[in-house]
């Protein structure tokens, strides 16, 4: 984290060009593959990882992948038993709140993984600072939304990358 | 036209960022306006118009749009009445068969104007050479889907230009 600037939370995630996350079966084989992004480069501005349970769960349920990315884990949830999960933090109450304080603590950028369900929760409550999408060059006509149905958010561009592969990173500032 | 080069047909529109070409009431209200894009320029690729019904209608309520564009109109639709609409060619049926010879007679670019229905009619028959979208800076959450619910369609990034506005021309070639 550069001196002076705030932690930011931001929402990473693949997408179609029409704006689905996952296909209608939740199928991730449509997104692009190309060796020339470098993910190792985006995973060290994070040190911490804001996820939903269904998000957790699915990332669990495929093993040491939440450990390989030596992240802090951070869980919204309200069912999950914090004493089974002593390696997260589970937060169940007061979540808008948490958060925030969570982004107050020094440290590197916060990722927003997984689902759209918890982007629209923190996009409400004003908390989501960036949007970047990896946009596949496919159109999917149905499937997981990015965002799920609400009131609208607008964005400002900040970067744009078209990649090798046809895949395009985009980078919004949310406005407030 | 350049010598040698066949006749396309482009699929040209305004998406929000998540992949709406309208709001869910049918608004218009958040597409970006970018003094910078050359509409004109865009215009001059193009003789023709093809629309369904509904877009065709839309613009005629819009008094003389249809005219002031200069464009031969092509309006696919099994209920209107050829002789009510002299200016037009209306096709009713054979739809795939008429747009394909459309393609291959002499002209500039064909333009697929409008909603996403006929696009995905069109798509489906093998008969969409681009994609080509100017995505404004804005989440809708919810509206009218660039592309209705169907099989997917992967798509080949020919160009992308990011605009002052934050807006984004994203140009694809159809995959067959």
């Amino acid at each position: 984290m550069a001196a002076g600037r705030s932690r930011l939370l931001r929402y990473q995630v693949a997408t179609s060009l029409d704006g689905f996350i996952a296909g209608p079966n939740g199928e991730y084989d449509w997104i692009t593959e190309d060796p020339t992004l470098d993910l190792k480069a985006f995973a060290r501005q994070f040190d911490t990882l804001l996820m939903g349970r269904l998000t957790y769960e699915l990332a669990l349920s495929q093993g040491s992948m939440l450990e390989s990315m030596g992240l802090k884990v951070v869980v919204v949830s309200t069912t999950l038993d914090p004493s089974q999960h002593p390696d997260s933090t589970i937060i169940s109450t007061d979540v808008a709140k948490k958060v925030a304080q969570l982004k107050s603590q020094p440290g590197k950028d916060i990722r927003l993984f997984g689902g759209g369900a918890l982007f629209r929760t923190m996009l409400d409550a004003g908390l989501v600072d960036r949007v970047e999408l990896a946009v596949s060059p496919i159109l999917l006509g149905s499937g997981v939304p990015v965002l799920p149905p609400g009131k609208r958010c607008p964005l400002r561009l900040v970067e744009s990358t078209a990649l090798p592969s046809g895949m395009m990173i985009l980078m919004y500032e949310v406005k407030f």
